[in-house]
């Protein structure tokens, strides 16, 4: 029965005896739990990728539930290898993404926002910073897929000011033109 | 500020003239209201894909929501570009895909089936034979991401039995090893 | 002479010491015999994708001879990874594809046929149902070329009426829309 | 003469009538020239990508120039749709990248960085967030080139901290975690 | 019944009416009739690319028929954006190709050799120089699946030395490292 | 802190513990001095590929630096899978790439020359024939991105003339339409 998975798991190199394959290898339960968001952000992100899911390596997709309390904040972030299309399940959510640098320095990077309610669905392209914001009284989540079997999530403010070892104090003062006390500030919360 | 979103739409060709893109290309809605499962399979799928949502262009992926009634069936079908990973939302579902042919032709393809609840999430590898079924008493939905801005669906039983024109009755007849009237009795559904 | 062949094989990841390779890792012989006919389709496909032949290892690309006896059938099957493209060496042959689902469930997917005779070159897109029919009264064969190393193969029949497991009764019965006796009739040529 | 150049353009899509193409199509001049840094950053990108070079089209790479003055800072920023190779021709620069998010959220993004000198080159991988700062007395520059025919680029600061119109206070003060005039004051530099 | 078509087509772009698309589009005749051979090298190449068969777009694979007078030669060449898997028909064929440069500069690159019968299939890797000599006394011809759907050829002997205009003298004279008469010598068959 | 840069190397396969990768795994050294030149073609390449630097795998882009003496010559020569952007850093360059050969056999394979100074840049797109010429009274040296991680070259006088074994003599004097005392005049210089 040799190659019965084959070609499924990977295109001409086996990464699995075929014959040990089995559903179990493309299955993951416990999305419908919320995620817990007793955090500073008040939001969580529960992924299900090639990480949690073997069976998606070399399929190119993968899942994430994201769970927001009151005034929960999925904070501005990127993911480097992905586009994600969310659909929102329960709450409202105030959502936007910025475009790259336009050619022209005189102008500014560009915000697109929308509020979204329960069965919106909304766009974030690939590498473009973006975020989510519960502006509801109640709890908010969605579901959304990603196209990476390991999309990756870069937080700005986590990398930004929040990097082991830190980033050093004379880019940062100069990228955000503030002095070393302001950054100091600003990374004490991810230290 | 040409080009500000450039990149975001088509690597490359503008598809649109950058300054009129707004926040609804990238957005659509509805997807909290269940589909109509009055039909023979008792079942109904709702995509969000590139014809629906234009910013989905150049992306790579894709939504859909699928209900169904109580005993409702997504027949057996494929994605001809895409992997699908579904997570259910409500409900208790049967699901399954078979793999594609052994190299050994006495050997069977295989059938992975596994029964899911709520926040279960399942595989289905691009272009691979699956179905869910409703084995629960209640309706039933999942939401489930695909690998591309347009994956495709080719119902087994509507492309083989329903096509028009219809496929040949000498071809069907010994595909299936049957006689005419088989057929003939196969077709009359989907005519 | 380490990396002679490096990049030939892997694009950066060495399957085989270099200095072992031979011209015999892109060589395979015997497409000139007809494949054994000589079954319920009265046709036979005979493989040369990277199983068979380890030099197409990341080449994108696949070869096949396809075989038929008079009134022989490819029945419908697909490819999940690969268009095939495929050319008549000998015979007369009955061909055709199915459409993916159309946009309007009112409207029938859409069958494409050909009568070809030698020489005569015809396109199975990615992904679709498709079938050879031998209408001639002599042998036929062609050769066909598919965009993956490694393409699969779906046959249509067998993976939905003879999979091991056999899918549930409840499914087939409801997709098909006929009753219980009729699958089990179906199935019995493929058990 | 028709489809000279046919495939070199764009594999299977005509986008210049061939005969018209000429070597102009493939050239661009003037990388020799320092870029003007005398902004806030000290620093200055020259691209050359496709909407610079038409004849990148398809081609999937692209090429950049960066001078730095003394203690110029290209910032932290990321390239969503491409890998960065850099070569250091003048000068002595400081440079890092932060990694994607570790599974554990109570491990820290990693900080990798290098001081290089002329002929050193780095990669800086696809969607990371990374930065050059000249650390020597003199002007630097470098050449780097990209994964990408239009690889895009979203400077952090300018992305969350100057978009048009800016992301929501309540947004930026949860995701840094500071008050209001905090946000405002790190807004200021690049209203 | 818009698009029926839509996506066999083109991913996401109508490159046609999909009502107008039949199957001939998917159709190419005549590859039964043997190429005029009747030319310096003895040998005909007859493609069936997307620029006769346009059903090939967005598809990623073509195909061509070869052949070959008795001692004629297909002379070196590359498909600079294709790997080809050729199976002979008709004849007696020795076949070679060259791999890319050694890393070491002191080592020569390496011949891969065989000689074919019908019915043996041989692969040529994407880029790498390859040619087929008719080595029988009778004619000889192939067929040949390339991965892409507009593969391009270049013919060493005549890009080299019969380009329009030609290669500078003190290119091809350092190059070959003989004399400018040489050089001349070389290029008047290609004038 | 496993898998902290899981997907930078390799998408969803560990190809180093992530504990272990350091910023040397990004870096390499030596651009800065130029290639010996003392040879018969007058130019030397040095190579930053990923077998040189193994931060670059799965990351799609190389670079090189390239050295010409006076009147030095990069005899023509192909990538077989990448396109080449290459900027003048110092001297005077006459650069040229040949097209794939015309649809109409007796159109011949054009040629597209440019005379680079310093600071210009040309695109060599992948898999064509190309060379840089040295026209300066002084050395010169470029740097390239390539598109692709192993790029490949294939320096065509040595692949066709100099290949172990050598290419059949009967092969060569038909390409080339001379006698075998030219063709074995020819090999001498790479024998």
């Amino acid at each position: 029965m040799a190659s019965v998975l084959f070609a499924v798991f990977v295109n001409g190199k086996i990464c699995k005896d075929p014959n040990m394959v089995s559903a179990d290898d493309f299955f993951f339960p416990g999305l419908n739990k919320p995620g817990n968001t007793s955090n500073a952000q008040g939001s969580k992100v529960t992924p299900v990728n090639v990480n949690q899911l073997p069976g998606l390596n070399t399929l190119g997709i993968s899942l994430v539930r994201i769970d927001y309390a009151p005034y929960g904040l999925n904070p501005p972030h990127t993911h480097p290898r992905a586009t994600e299309v969310l659909v929102v399940v329960e709450g409202t959510l105030f959502v936007g993404f910025v475009t790259s640098n336009p050619a022209d320095p005189n102008v500014k990077n560009k915000l697109f926002t929308k509020t979204l309610y329960p069965g919106d669905v909304f766009v974030f392209p690939e590498g473009l910073i973006h975020f989510q914001f519960n502006v509801g009284k109640t709890d908010a989540f969605v579901f959304a897929g990603l196209s990476s079997q390991n999309p990756g999530v870069i937080t700005i403010a986590n990398a930004v000011f929040g990097s082991d070892p830190p980033i050093n104090l004379d880019v940062l003062t100069k990228a955000f033109q503030v002095d070393a006390n302001v950054i100091k500030y600003l990374q004490a919360p991810f230290m």
